[in-house]
């Protein structure tokens, strides 16, 4: 049986992984029979969006804590998640992955991404072994590939160029499909960039799972 | 297109809606071509559960704010719900319906029902308009329904014992399997109170959506 690390970035589309994202994520890699795990920084987000607003609030919460929601509580830190166990990892969207695991949402082409997080990716991209990325995640390839790296955010100019101004060679792409860079075993998919329903979203992030799982 | 609504409970298993049933919910009703609005309760959630570690926290979190995460910020308070505008309301599990929208995970066979939740229930009821209840929403049935209302909350001897205290009439059920109630319109499935996983949760809430969509 195949093994998948999940990495959340928190519960909520604004502020965290987008839930839908995420769950869809888990509900294929176990449709294919492989196994999940999932993971998370170990630290207080960016902030706290109410979703019935949009505004920010007061309120400190934790990365970890919050995906854990989505998790049922089985969720390990980051700093627990090695290749050496897995034969893949996957990152859904969401805010949370352009907040919390690097700033893209905030300074754009000039973002840093997370030291955690960086560690983790180039782990395992140092071992050869698949990523995936969906919705904004493909923000945080540029920092982890060679800039010749194919990757899609679907198709908003503005993101991908700032994206392909660190890095990156962007490709358009419908919802419902998605992009693969067989050299970098790196395979994206646009879900919420793009999507107008849970159907639409729910096709992409299928074939990005068998995708991930086919180059596992 | 057949149009449902979707109560929600908040954002997470231990103190709201399972946000995996949740979202398999929407999926499953977009899946089948209905559409969906998602409502939720606009009160403080019974408490906050810290998802990690399961320790009952200080934070006061507002139900309809929560769950606003999982419907994307496309959520209304429950009290704009109306059964003129719907033919079909469905309820997802997750602690957050035995603790937001009744107390049967504090008091059991002795709950009473938030008077915001009897009077939304009541009303598609006493319209003739299918209800689906999962995982432990079955614990409202017997302040909705008459008392030999059929329902299953899957096979927990004791927790089907004190729905049944109160009225209805438990039958035990499998995860990947739903009980149906012709007379009530009501129809339940066991989800996660028995789920091992994604795969067994999402096979027995597609057969409530489409048994639901059905009576609609």
């Amino acid at each position: 049986m195949k093994k998948v690390a999940v990495i959340l970035s928190g519960s909520g589309v604004y502020d965290g992984a987008e839930i839908n994202e995420a769950v869809l994520t888990l509900l294929h890699i176990a449709k294919q029979g492989a196994s999940y795990q999932c993971f998370a920084p170990d630290r207080e987000q960016m902030h706290t969006i109410n979703h019935l607003t949009g505004e920010v609030t007061v309120e400190k919460r934790n990365i970890l804590v919050e995906s854990a929601r989505i998790a049922r509580g089985e969720i390990s830190p980051l700093t627990e998640l090695s290749p050496v166990d897995f034969d893949a990892v996957v990152l859904p969207g969401g805010f949370g992955a352009a907040k919390n695991l690097c700033d893209f949402a905030i300074n754009g082409k000039d973002a840093a991404i997370s030291p955690d997080i960086k560690t983790s990716l180039l782990d395992f991209s140092d071992a050869n072994k698949p990523i995936g990325y969906m919705c904004i995640a493909p923000a945080l390839i540029p920092h982890i590939h060679p800039k010749q790296t194919k990757l899609t955010i679907g198709t908003d100019q503005d993101t991908a160029n700032a994206i392909e101004q660190v890095g990156g060679v962007h490709v358009n792409c419908s919802v419902t499909d998605i992009v693969i860079d067989e050299k970098e075993k790196v395979v994206t998919t646009p879900a919420y960039m793009l999507a107008q329903n849970l159907v639409e979203a729910d096709e992409g992030i299928e074939k990005l799972i068998i995708a991930l799982l086919d180059m596992a």
